[in-house]
């Protein structure tokens, strides 16, 4: 062992971010490392709901659409998360889910680039991006969506490829993909390139504008703490915003919606992909998430990631070498994010067993479990301690006696 | 005037509905009236809100997914909103937008009539739905969106025609649309019918299975109290939930969503219609809008919509006769909604001028001034002194000095 519980309380002493793990509300006992799925609550989240709800809601009613700001606040919030990734204020809405979001992309992308009809994508990519990527293909005529092995993806960009969509960083392995050199092969193609966000915004440094990236979704609710079920946001670079068009054309999406015309004008610029009213709830507690990564430096973020990510790989190799956990995740900083995925035949059970005891990841089928390192809230002594619990745990083999993966149950 | 202040206060005593006002939080001085754009605040949401945010996302994180009944809620709710509207429990499913939805509903219907190639609505339909068509008619090939005048709708569904798309209850002058004869007119054609129920569940009498409906959307931030931008609902008669598939296909739809599977496989029934994560704080906030309507006599209801309807248009013309007010609902209780409309040149100043005096309703543009009377908050004497409070403004002319709509500005 090169690190000591010391040596870990040594790095604590010294995070610069250390004092943002007082914003959060964490329960007791509880080292919680899948902030990759859901964000834990921040007190600013709670603080805002409940003025949403009892105020604004409650007092202000509909009036609160002009008077709380409502009406703008997809494009607001869109602004905030724009300073996260690399984009201006006005390549950025909120709005939907990740899933309704890659539709309008894809399908938007695919009659801009009319004639092209593939989708390229990775086999193993998040499922709902594929699946998204199939029901445009049922949808539309002669679209097609080719997945090729995540290796093979540049050289799989030919003069066929509509659009290449690609999760930035993969939600299983972790692993993240060249963004500027990929976008580049599918410029030098005629290609649009649509990169999925969910495990990168809030948790690695994503520069859109510098990479020259065309479409982007995220999440809301992993990295960026948006409460569950958050909204997504959507980027398309203001180069191509007046060439492209949602198809799902809404209401709050038309030039002047409360004109209340029959016929359907975009909107100019990003509100143009907005469609109905947004969840004005859940975009609000989306708002406190995003407010608070404003105020953190990201490369501070971004080392403390690595050295959190460093320091629990070195304890579970330490601790755990002989319990048949396999590491899937890259040991280069530059080509991961900012979780540890090891493989284990046993996965579901042992995750179960370290929830019990308070390390709470994820398990993702057939064999992955998640461990995200979130500098937000996470210490290194967490970290050091969640490896002593695997430890604990492979040692006791109690988790043979849980219960196997029930149908229907989310992992 | 045959109705009386003393009148307004008997009805009121002996008004069967008259203590659920005290479920709701209504700020002092203020008549709303504007319940058919948002539903007030119920002590229950505020309560379930601060539940869900504190103990559900604070305390149970990622776990209340399983322990908190997060995954099942979009069915769940579904299956309440169900029974306010003459639907099995499982032929609704709660999610997105009531715009994202119809999209999803006219792809599919004019999947299942392949051949069909016309929607068919009528002009001056809420915007949305209009726009929505539009936008599948410029994504498919050869698909025509055919909009009528609201009587012209049963003459003009010919064989062409894939579905009828109309909305039951008008947003702007309150007509309801007989739903039985136009989908029976529709079936006979060989077409499907979409009904939009944003305007009626919650506040007129819906009975989907015994009008034979196909589908249906409809709004939770209305007449539910579902909350602002609360998701939507949607309709599939169950006997055509195995042929029509939603062309959004996202991992929440999928069969197994969490065996990560890299081939969408649509979920049998209701779920298939979810796409992706639910914005779930929006989603508990509606589920207790609806709880409350489960506990109501949709009968009681009904009758004192119509009480409080002519009372208000009773009153209205008895002490706004000389002041350019001209109503456009039909008097015929079976034939409107649960608002009175009534047009005025000067409308959206009246309306701020009878804001800023504590009637809240609302303008649409160009001229329409919109009274929403809910029973479940609004008594007779509220609906007495609103109109009061309206012949007040009419005769001081102070709202002349107000300023005009301005663009941008939500009415």
């Amino acid at each position: 062992m090169t690190s000591s519980l010391e040596h870990a309380r040594a790095m604590d002493a010294r995070d610069p971010l250390r004092a943002l793990r007082d914003r959060f509300i964490l329960p007791a006992g509880v080292i919680y490392m899948d902030g990759n799925s859901l964000g834990p609550l921040l007190k600013a989240a709670r603080d805002r709901m409940a003025h949403a709800v009892e105020v604004e809601w409650g007092q202000g009613l509909v009036r609160s659409w002009n008077d709380a700001g409502w009406i703008g606040a997809p494009q607001r919030i869109g602004g905030k998360i724009a300073r996260l990734i690399g984009a201006a204020s006005n390549e950025v809405v909120v709005a939907d889910s990740t899933s309704v979001i890659l539709f309008k992309l894809l399908v938007a992308a695919l009659q801009a680039r009319r004639g092209r009809k593939v989708i390229l994508t990775e086999t193993g990519n998040f499922p709902t991006d594929l699946y998204v990527a199939q029901g445009v293909a049922a949808s539309l005529p002669d679209v097609e969506v080719r997945a090729v092995a995540s290796a093979d993806v540049a050289a799989a960009i030919d003069d066929g490829v509509a659009v290449v969509m690609l999760t930035h960083v993969h939600y299983k392995t972790a692993a993240r993909h060249d963004m500027a050199a990929i976008t580049a092969r599918a410029h030098a193609a005629g290609a649009l390139v649509l990169w999925d966000l969910s495990h990168s915004a809030g948790a690695v440094s994503v520069n859109l504008r510098a990479d020259d990236v065309d479409l982007a979704v995220g999440c809301g609710y992993k990295f960026l703490n948006g409460g569950p079920g958050a909204p997504a946001y959507v980027f398309v670079a203001e180069r191509l915003q007046q060439a492209l068009q949602s198809p799902i054309t809404g209401w709050m999406g038309h030039a002047a919606a409360f004109a209340f015309s029959d016929q359907f004008e975009p909107a100019e610029g990003m509100p143009r992909w907005l469609t109905g009213t947004p969840p004005m709830l859940s975009l609000l507690a989306l708002e406190a998430g995003v407010d608070l990564h404003l105020t953190v430096d990201p490369s501070a973020l971004a080392a403390k990631s690595r050295d959190l990510w460093d320091l629990f790989v070195e304890r579970l190799e330490a601790r755990c070498a002989d319990h048949g956990f396999d590491l899937i995740t890259s040991r280069d900083a530059d080509r991961r994010g900012s979780h540890v995925s090891v493989t284990h035949p046993e996965g579901y059970r042992i995750m179960q067993a370290l929830i019990a005891r308070g390390v709470i990841g994820d398990f993702r089928a057939p064999d992955v479990l998640r461990f995200a390192v979130t500098p937000l809230y996470l210490g290194f002594e967490d970290v050091w301690r969640a490896v002593e619990i695997v430890a604990e745990v492979m040692e006791t083999d109690a988790w043979r006696a849980l219960p196997l993966l029930a149908a229907g149950r989310v992992t």
